[in-house]
């Protein structure tokens, strides 16, 4: 089945052997790898019946690129270790590796290989490689003064899900929105290859946990702390309808797959959309106090509680 | 958990950035690159209760080792995906870490990242990298006239899998021995760089599967037959002792991680040992006729039925 995927994809000429034998087989280069691993596992991360099987292998490789992008990289390959339970079809992987082959073409990547396994539940792991041009994007470079910003809105993918879950009522356009937002996440490759071509290069991190937890991780590698003023936070128009003025799933929702990074103040918000191409939100400042507080319309400054760091998370 | 493996392995000097950022950062190489991926699924692939914890973690990158071994390449680094399920505690990861940890020191193996990830069964997966300095080995060069070659003996893993499922009964050293073999195997990564030393290449590929499964893989990717001599089957004296001359488990009960491999008439059998420095067993001979048969000490020629190829299995 992987085979099908080889074709003549982007980075298909540097893939010297592809699926069939005991390891792909890719070609020198002369740019620093990068490598990821990710997976999508069936009741943890998603339920079938929330969308089509081509969404769920697309996302599959999307969550990975979003790696990728929060490094300002280009992805190149990826290898797929597929976990398949009883009753699932031919047809439901070929949908789903559809899914993935679109993804990838779009992204160029090359699916240089892969494995299958049988389990007793559905899981979709991917390891994607990619290349460093500029940069790379750190999580352990921020420094006190420097802006924080993030691209897009936040909590949508976190209220599409709960939208999925019956446990938010919407429907109509903003439904459509949220869902979409959760099921079909866009990684911001392009905007993460920009931003490693900026001096200093930014610390950033993709928001996958949920903006605060990130936050969490980028502060902790970097030694140092943060105000976000909540009056600050893009959230969507879908979101306020939905949701109202509410920014808990913005702030700890996750599932965004946008990007937070950390510019310096020598570099206007103008002149960074413009150098960007992007409408990008900054939501708060790094500080030298180690500690991570959200600071209200009002003035109040205060922690956030019960949206510690994932201690499961290691990359 | 996975950033105490990533110190000071003999790779290590080229992880750039290891865990703890969104994806890892690898030194660029002059080399090709190879990458593989693996699964081990708790239920499918073991049982917690056949060994330890470390053994595990050991086994699950020693099968991905074996797919390098098989392209004669050398293992450079990895990245781990853990799912984890309730009812397994710290204690338990560290010693599966441990074990990885140590296997991959000894293979020159750098753990560069991972993620772990919530399910309802244990399963490792690992994405594996390696390079390429000589040849590399392929599945699809073999040639009509070839010999076919296995290194050490076949069937031990299966039989000591039958022995923890309580299939099979064996006491004593006996049992010790072909429990290990399926355990503990040991991917021939020094003799598969020797291979690729070769000229003409070999063509090669592990025997994950079982010798008739995966010699099926290289002959039809080489497009062309086999006979093999079952009489030249190489079974260890463990093997003969507990299950006497039947060679079934040899034949096709798969988890050996040796390799099997095709070298021209124009090398003795005498040579090629010395060249590699190990005993290696010449099983049978590459034909044009596109169909694998089993000569019998009487000299009769047979498909071996009941053994197709896997067709799940796409690397």
């Amino acid at each position: 089945m992987i085979a099908r995927l080889c074709a003549n994809l982007p980075n298909g000429r540097r893939v010297l052997l592809g699926p069939g034998d005991d390891c792909a087989l890719l070609a020198a280069s002369t740019k620093a790898q990068l490598i990821t691993i990710d997976s999508m596992v069936e009741g943890v991360h998603f339920k079938l019946e929330w969308g089509t099987p081509a969404m769920l292998g697309a996302r599959a490789l999307s969550i990975n690129l979003s790696d990728i992008a929060a490094m300002g990289g280009n992805p190149t390959f990826c290898v797929v270790n597929l976990a398949i339970r009883p009753g699932l079809g031919t047809r439901f992987f070929d949908e789903l590796y559809a899914g993935l082959a679109k993804t990838a073409t779009v992204a160029g990547v090359s699916v240089a290989g892969g494995n299958i396994t049988r389990a007793t539940e559905l899981a979709i792991t991917i390891a994607l490689m990619g290349e460093v041009e500029n940069g790379p994007l750190r999580r352990d470079s921020a420094r006190p003064g420097d802006k924080i910003y993030v691209t897009g809105t936040l909590g949508d993918a976190a209220l599409g899900l709960r939208i999925l879950q019956k446990k938010v009522a919407a429907r109509g356009r903003q439904r459509d929105h949220l869902v979409k937002r959760f099921l079909e996440p866009t990684p911001q490759l392009a905007i993460g290859r920009k931003l490693a071509r900026l001096k200093p290069t930014p610390a950033a991190i993709d928001i996958s946990d949920g903006l605060w937890q990130d936050l969490g991780h980028l502060l902790q590698r970097s030694g140092v702390g943060g105000r976000v003023f909540s009056e600050a936070l893009p959230l969507s128009e879908a979101y306020r309808q939905v949701y109202g003025d509410n920014c808990d799933l913005a702030l700890s929702g996750g599932d965004d797959y946008e990007l937070l990074f950390c510019a310096s103040t020598a570099i206007s918000d103008a002149q960074l959309r413009r150098r960007l191409g992007m409408d990008v939100r900054c939501i708060g400042e790094i500080t030298r106090e180690k500690e991570a507080l959200l600071v209200s319309a009002t003035g109040q400054a205060q922690p956030v509680h019960g949206h510690g760091w994932d201690q499961l998370r290691v990359t």
